[in-house]
């Protein structure tokens, strides 16, 4: 007899026992873990809870070819923990749930779990339940996050007002360009090596949406996960007011650019249209930037870059070279 | 122009917006609902928080030959529900995830959400969040639903002791009838018909399960979504005790045990390890049989049901006709 190769050769309880005995023990404050109906969770005083859910769907948010099923689990869990950073919230616990065809190796099974268990070690987020299904498609990983925040350091897409500096962590394009070399094998080493790990293991900003939270020193705050032209619509929209960025200040990696430039396409448009930059857009109020200069000495290392200002006409505008034109409207899931 | 048809032609955006026009005015606890990164909420004083997850995927856990997309919304949430009563948590918010073929009609979209959110409003439960991808695949509706309870009277798998009776709510093997009937296009009128809404629109025992936790009147409790077999053996295993049901009080629907002996199978096997029973398994110990009387005044019309005991051997056993024999391992997912 050979030994078990896919996930239909164990079953849904083998399954499940495989992700349990990888679980680091359960923190004091769940009252009931995976293996009831439901999990129990003792609510942290004076914080107010936030939750967030997304799903990747192989074939459309990953191909297997290129992405590594360690890399499926880690950016699973990635997406919501960079939509709970942009809440300012610290994340606590999350769900985990597998749409799986039968034939897929037990192999890759463990290895998308310890993927996912890996980022949630280093944030301190524990898995607290989950469902496990067998489906005639495609691979489907859905995550729900759910952290905590004191209402007065929550930051929301609403409060930007004009004069308002519009700030970014990180670099821009870099997944996207990514992405577009892994699938033409082209990410291995080289240049281009740093913009394959944007797309495979993207680090959701947790330490600075919570430490722009804490110093109350962002005005509003979105992730990127939609790309950086979606995330300027997506927050001016909310806040009632328009966003002017500075194309000639965004942190797009040089070789990014450059691999965009050998495509035919124009670098800047494909940088801020193309998504799964988990960064944070924020906005700083001029009169607070003691604050912000707080947070930039207790975040250590991460790059942020000026990027533009709030202004009172509602829209997005992108200037280059002295012209203006309009930010284009981003990535659009369904097209 | 034609109008609009399929999901791809309008967009994720718009489809989140057909979503928020049909949601009512957010509850007071909401702090922020959808369109943030996240939803936020506060939490109830002195109570736990109880969360599940769970996903239906077409092509295994329903066929729209003969499904309606209302009935997909609806079984979508009362999955969950039934989670939640399972631990006498009162059920408070959710998140609906869809991924969903381009191709796939606006208006069997619309019809799914509208299942979903008539069976919220029946229970109070606010849809606070969610998320919509496109897929190559089957459709996949995620829910993740979160309520309340207090410590005191949360239910939990593993609190049955030899001696307690066991009970169980409603009808048995009903919703695997109607599926089957539904399947053979035999389930409309006539003597089926009963047992096809069972499947097409079960309702969860919010109520059963709360009343339970509330009056502490049950000292196990598991909701039966795999079917009964597996629900005894979950049970039976999480509080290391052994069950011994009586086969001949069990509730099965003589239409649903005529259809089963009609289609060759012992009608008894067919409606314990049929999947799709939203009903809850519960452990009452005799000498609290008075706060279960208050409980049985309480829950109104709906059947409750004694169908066995507690025992101290491991294992589940099926009395009939004065033979035991073990209590079949249930529905398997995966095989």
């Amino acid at each position: 007899m050979s030994t078990p190769s896919s996930v239909a050769d164990v079953g849904e309880h083998a399954l499940i026992a495989l992700i349990r005995e990888r679980v680091p023990p359960a923190p004091a404050w769940l009252a009931v873990g995976p293996g009831d109906d439901a999990a129990v969770l003792e609510p942290e005083r004076n914080r107010l809870e936030v939750v967030t859910t997304d799903a990747l769907v192989e074939g459309v948010h990953f191909d297997r070819a290129f992405t590594p099923p360690g890399a499926i689990g880690h950016r699973a869990l990635a997406a919501s923990l960079s939509d709970l950073a942009a809440m300012g919230a610290s994340p606590r616990s999350a769900l985990l749930s597998f749409v799986l065809p039968p034939a897929l190796a037990l192999a890759d099974f463990t290895a998308m779990v310890d993927g996912f268990l890996a980022l949630a070690r280093g944030h301190g987020v524990a898995l607290i339940g989950g469902n496990i299904t067998r489906s005639p498609g495609p691979i489907v990983v859905d995550v729900t996050a759910m952290g905590t925040v004191r209402r007065r350091r929550m930051l929301v897409r609403s409060g930007a007002e004009p004069g308002d500096e519009v700030w970014v962590s990180g670099a821009i394009g870099a997944a996207a360009a990514g992405l577009d070399a892994l699938a033409a094998g082209l990410a291995e080493g080289g240049d281009m090596a740093g913009c394959g790990a944007a797309f495979l293991d993207p680090q959701p900003r947790v330490k600075l949406g919570v430490l722009l939270g804490r110093n109350r020193a962002a005005s509003a705050c979105v992730d990127l996960s939609d790309g950086l032209a979606d995330g300027v619509h997506q927050l001016a929209a909310a806040s009632g007011a328009g966003i002017e960025i500075d194309g000639g200040a965004l942190p797009v990696p040089p070789p990014a650019a450059a691999w965009f430039a050998s495509r035919g396409r124009d670098a800047l448009t494909a940088a801020i249209t193309g998504g799964d930059d988990y960064e944070l857009l924020f906005t700083v109020r001029p009169k607070l930037r003691s604050r912000f200069r707080t947070v930039r000495r207790q975040v250590g290392g991460l790059a942020l870059t000026k990027i533009g200002t709030v202004r009172r006409e509602a829209g997005a505008v992108l200037l280059r070279g002295g012209m203006a034109e309009p930010v284009p409207s981003g990535y659009i899931h369904f097209r």
